[in-house]
């Protein structure tokens, strides 16, 4: 009897909500959440923080801010993206809920039904919500070990049936596929989209997360090595050097998207947490988010190489996987015949869980690979669960 | 260049902005924003759920959490609203980023291009940006004392060019217009539409406001009394009743508006922030809540009659203006041929700011009336700000 809107019918239920289920799961071992391990959360800085609030700036924590943001946060933000290499003058910045509201700002502007977005393939699950939430058609296109492969993006946006309106990316420590752009890839998609007009909406969310302080230059955002030569929106989270319960992102967009996208958020949820917001502005302003980035590293860098350790020991030869320098993922491929779903079922009843391909595919299909996130789980508990899944493996393998 | 979707053609640059903007001069006496106040925030009783707060909590709170909301909250959440008489049984409850979300929620899942909306008029600015924003039309159907005219709602009915998707009303403690509508209009509003089908979105925010407790019983949520005999979406916010910058609200709907509600939540903010919703479920959970609402209500009371009186005092006789029993506002009508627009700025000029009329009006064009706010300013500032209002309307009237 109810009648609901075309954009449901393009809605699709995602594995997230399963598998969180899944993840915090006690007698599990979870590689599948895309989130920092809870002993990780800088806690005793957050306590510090709060203690020195002033009544003031607790009242201004509980009111409604600015749609664009609490302007202190703003402020420091601003400095931060500055300090990246990121262009402000001629853009726009805007605090986000959480970084996928950046991505769903974005698409909610530019996209109307049957608009063409080009992904990479595998892709953000949250990307793909919010692109198809708004009836878009996706076109991804596979990667290598240096991000996007620019012949068979050239070959797609030849076979488009109309100039795709956005071009999203992750160049940095990708989610799901454990890949970093290399300075080259870069350069030729900036080259690609000054010939091939379109709108780039490049995802920085790991760009903190790179696990060896030397790589700091090699995260430069395609943004900051555009300059104003085209036309991008940057994304970036407080999720991963913060919390993601705080529900706090940024967009830093072109004038002309980023009035939209304020406009937007006026109908979407008026203003991000006011509350957070002003913890996040502290914890910049403070010192402590570089102190804590610079803390948590190490950690992730050994989590991933136990992680490299374990499948190097355990995995068929078949079996490849890519070797992350950052972030919090290991994209794992198997030959052909096999069907993740399978395997997850096998290692699920060992005790180890982690998320099929087909979640992060833009058409939803090919399950011959899996992403096995090692952030949230300590290095023993790695070493044990990725025996498992290896086990799982090697019965259909 | 950049070619924006359809949706954007729609979205309206809204006063809030800038009147926000005024709202906050430390030199203007302000009616315009509908917020608490910040001295009336619960700042002590968040020292006091904070310092009791454990390590686990606070690491629940950084963390991502299920989309349908941090689950003690949602017990507690759910206890409360069947305290409200609220029907849980085939209905589903989701925290929302504060109740403007649980609207655009419903308005996603519902709506899609030319989908008539029907409203009262005038209605909530935030309201109308989540209805435009997915390219509906909105009727707005005239109030009198009582709420939404029947009468009017039945004519207008008829000459739709199609089925209303949404009826959405504000029955307690009207943004912007003050009325609350009495048990019979309830009663003919769920009996109208058991004979004319359709979603009602009942917006709820102002519940606990009533200046007298004994009024307890006259805010009785129209979904308690329809119980299942019509689909209602029923939104509350924690806005008025912890503080706005926590960003939380609620969504209880009929279960199969729910499911499509979550969905679409995981394409727009994946879920609401987690760190507010542990401190909102300790202060539903240890009873703070009944106490400040408690405290807070003869506080908007006095800060009400301090405007009613000015208005009497000062207003010309053919001004009149709704008697507010519970929320933050009075609205008021002018002369047909007067606009409020040259009021306001004559009003800004001396030292106090409102909010035009046509803001709250669905097609934002009738402008002989404006609303003002006495939430956020004390009874001696309400007294000085009223006769500057006057003073500017007697230039005009």
């Amino acid at each position: 009897m109810i009648r609901f809107s075309k954009a449901t019918q393009d809605m699709r239920a995602s594995a997230i909500r399963e598998l969180m289920g899944l993840a915090t799961r006690s007698d599990m071992i979870s590689f599948a959440g895309g989130m920092p391990g809870n002993s990780l959360f800088p806690v005793e800085e957050l306590d510090s923080l709060y203690s020195r609030l002033s009544v003031e700036a607790k009242q201004t924590a509980f009111q409604y801010g600015p749609t664009q943001g609490y302007p202190p946060l703003l402020d420091s933000l601003g400095r931060y993206l500055q300090s990246l290499g990121l262009p402000m003058e001629g853009n726009g910045l805007i605090v986000t809920t959480g970084g996928l509201q950046a991505i769903y700002l974005t698409a909610k502007v530019m996209l109307d039904p049957k608009d063409v977005v080009v992904t990479e393939d595998p892709t953000f699950v949250g990307g793909i919500a919010a692109f198809r939430s708004h009836r878009a058609v996706l076109n991804g296109v596979p990667m290598d070990d240096d991000g996007i492969q620019m012949d068979l993006l050239e070959k797609t946006w030849k076979r488009l049936p109309s100039r795709p309106k956005l071009v999203y990316v992750i160049p940095n420590f990708h989610n799901p596929a454990g890949v970093q752009y290399s300075r080259e890839r870069r350069l030729s998609l900036i080259g690609f989209l000054k010939k091939h007009p379109s709108v780039l909406l490049e995802d920085d969310a790991y760009h903190e997360l790179y696990f060896d302080e030397t790589d700091n230059e090699t995260v430069r955002p395609i943004k900051a090595l555009a300059g104003e030569t085209i036309p991008v929106c940057y994304v970036g989270s407080f999720s991963k050097i913060f919390g993601p319960g705080m529900r706090l992102g940024w967009l830093l967009s072109p004038k002309a998207i980023h009035a939209q996208c304020e406009l937007a958020k006026q109908s979407v949820d008026a203003c991000s947490p006011t509350f957070t917001q002003v913890l996040a502005d502290r914890f910049f302003r403070e010192g402590y988010l570089s102190q804590y980035v610079k803390r948590i590293r190490p950690v992730y860098r050994r989590r991933a190489e136990a992680m490299l350790k374990g499948l190097s020991e355990s995995m068929p030869e078949t079996v490849t996987w890519t070797l992350p320098k950052g972030g919090f993922y290991v994209w794992v491929t198997l030959p052909k015949h096999t069907d993740a779903t399978d395997i997850l079922k096998a290692s699920i009843e060992r005790g180890a869980v982690f998320v099929v391909g087909k979640t992060f595919d833009p058409r939803g299909r090919r399950n011959h690979c899996f992403r096995l996130a090692f952030s949230h789980t300590p290095e023993d508990k790695i070493e044990q669960g990725v025996k498992i899944v290896a086990e799982a493996v090697r019965r259909f393998v």
